[in-house]
């Protein structure tokens, strides 16, 4: 037996012994996924639970075939704020603070614009310079409209960047090409020590890690559903406006969803009281209740527990890398500051994951030279992080 | 037997004679309907084509659950611009003009932006002063982040109101409480004579009437595809750009999916080519999906035709309601100025509406005292509109 073929087996020892001793091990079983393959992308696009699809054929069937116009009273107009409390304890937010609405893109606009009217008297918006691109564009067109100049600084140099000039500062919880987990506390208190509003983007981390808005006293934040929430494809966004904003949030996409009275048919705008000012136009009800469904699967989480597995399975990719990929360049931090994916950089790039896919490992790619492997904790497993880091050696 | 009685048999035979020459009867059965009720409320939320149901839970089984990720190069990515393909024609725009995303409010403040940006040196934008509420609102929002004034002005009084310093001016094709319908060519060309562009919104119109967008030279256009395009509740809305603005639209909701290069994950905006600039962020794919396959009952269908019935509907609502409920008041024009809505003004109102609903017709209500009743062409039958004019008399 060679000595490889030793350490594999070693490892599949490992991955078993783990895989029975994990407290989430049950939750797996309500995901309807593919036997065939090794689902890598959760922090792209999250698994769909298995109840979702039938649920959403008897929203069509029953809510709208049968109840037609009928069901905008009867919970569809509510829905965003209601599937906005199901998120809530997701992210460290009391009652009255998250509404699902619209894409990431637009909601951050929405935030942004209002953070800076919140913050008037000052001239500069700071954005993470490594965020998600579409971050940075929809910063860009915020600033435009109210006259306010971006920079982008890397979120370690944020602290010293921050000035009597910063209106608000946006910043990625975990980086979405390395995974790197950035401090939400010391970040937002600096933030806050010139005065400035922190505005926190939670796709990669929301479902992934334990996030805390209000302990950290956090101004507005946005995240997608569709990642680590298994909401489905596209599905809408969340918003967060810290209570003690609500009164004067002040959004420039104050549609008839937002109004205080929305069908008085008032010509002039008041907005909601509370979160509901966060809304827009018409809600998406099909999409809104896909991922009202798909929150069923965190009853009973502990996110302790959630994010402990998390971490545990980026530490056993690590091992397994380390046996098998000795010298690979892996950007994710080693340590425990990193979100639930490991990334490696190959410069085979998109060809090395077309070959991954091809063998069943599902990950994803970005430019210029990452292959990216999330980890999701409520279905993914340590026997399927051998077996990605195993085909990897074999494919690049 | 007494006259009244008389009347109703006449208008039932008349109602029968029609319905058995009705050229869209066959639509119907391709609808899931309630057998139980009458259903007036496809102007607000069209009914479910039968086969959305099996088709949605197809898409979350088979696409989200099996294809995962991969799927969105295999038709997602690029849905908003090929489900847009399907809604040109309904609009009366060549190919490459029409994309599906988010909502009416967001898409009109896109375009609402970009057509001030697209025409400088003017500092007014006029709006309908009959709008459905959100426009104006959006329409406020957008005049305040680009320093334009808003002045509302009665569609009828638009062209002796229109200036040089008029920037762009907001139509709504079919006015939401009456039913008017307004007269696209003559007001796009009031607009023009100017220097002013000119927004259409479709929400009332577009599958109601052969809207002629290319035909009228309108500049921008949205509408909604959950009233008469039966998408689903809160299905996500439509715009329209003409070929010529487009190499110079410039949106304020530049988000991601309009770069031209999505996936470059480039730190800077570059538009990308086409139609494609009107996106913003990630595609709500179940609902774009199920707007989709409720596009399949347009197939064969004659706009003309569709027209032809709709106006039919209304003249013989107007016929039932002379015989049935003499005096009303009905602010929808009798001549073919309309779209497919009949209004009745009724001082009781909700409880009007509400008691309506309890005899199984359901149509809705607008304030103060507006009773809707939305004639979907494609399912609605004269017998209903019968039964509707019999129920009100009933109930009021």
């Amino acid at each position: 037996m060679t000595e490889s073929a030793v350490r594999g087996e070693s490892l599949a020892d490992e991955a078993a012994a783990l895989d029975a001793a994990d407290p989430l091990a049950a939750k797996r079983a309500e995901f309807d996924l593919d036997p065939e393959v090794a689902y890598f992308d959760g922090n792209s696009l999250g698994a769909p639970p298995k109840h979702v699809a039938e649920r959403v054929r008897q929203v069509v069937r029953e809510q709208w075939g049968r109840r037609l116009i009928r069901s905008w009273t009867e919970g569809w107009w509510e829905a965003p704020q209601r599937v906005g409390e199901r998120i809530a304890p997701l992210v460290g937010a009391a009652a009255g603070q998250v509404v699902v609405a619209d894409s990431t893109s637009v909601d951050l606009f929405k935030v942004l614009v209002a953070a800076v009217r919140a913050n008037p008297g000052r001239d500069e918006v700071l954005v993470d310079a490594a965020t998600f691109p579409t971050d940075g564009y929809v910063a860009d067109q915020a600033a435009r409209l109210t006259g306010h100049t971006v920079r982008r600084v890397p979120v370690a140099e944020l602290p010293g960047a921050v000035s009597e000039r910063t209106a608000a500062v946006l910043v990625n919880h975990v980086d979405y090409v390395s995974g790197r987990l950035h401090d939400m506390p010391s970040v937002t208190d600096a933030v806050h020590a010139v005065g400035a509003l922190a505005v926190w983007d939670l796709c990669h981390s929301v479902g992934a890690i334990p996030v805390q808005l209000d302990a950290c006293d956090v101004d507005f934040a946005v995240g997608c559903t569709y990642k680590f929430l298994n909401g489905g494809p596209g599905s809408p966004a969340f918003v967060y406006v810290a209570r003690r904003h609500q009164a004067d949030f002040d959004q420039p996409l104050a549609g008839w969803a937002g109004h205080a009275d929305p069908f008085g048919m008032e010509p002039g705008y008041r907005g909601g009281a509370g979160i509901a000012r966060a809304r827009a136009g018409t809600p998406d009800i099909l999409s809104m209740l896909a991922l009202d469904a798909a929150l069923d699967v965190w009853e009973g989480v502990d996110l302790s527990v959630l994010r402990a597995k998390g971490l545990a399975l980026g530490d056993f990719f690590f091992r397994c890398a380390d046996e098998l990929l000795p010298g690979a360049d892996i950007p994710t931090p080693r340590e425990h500051a990193r979100g639930h994916q490991v990334s490696v950089r190959d410069a085979g790039g998109q060809q090395t994951m077309n070959a991954l896919h091809e063998h069943g490992v599902l990950g994803d790619f970005r430019p210029p030279d990452v292959l990216r492997f999330g980890l999701a904790p409520l279905y993914t497993t340590y026997a399927e992080v051998l077996r990605a880091v195993t085909v990897l050696r074999e494919v690049r």
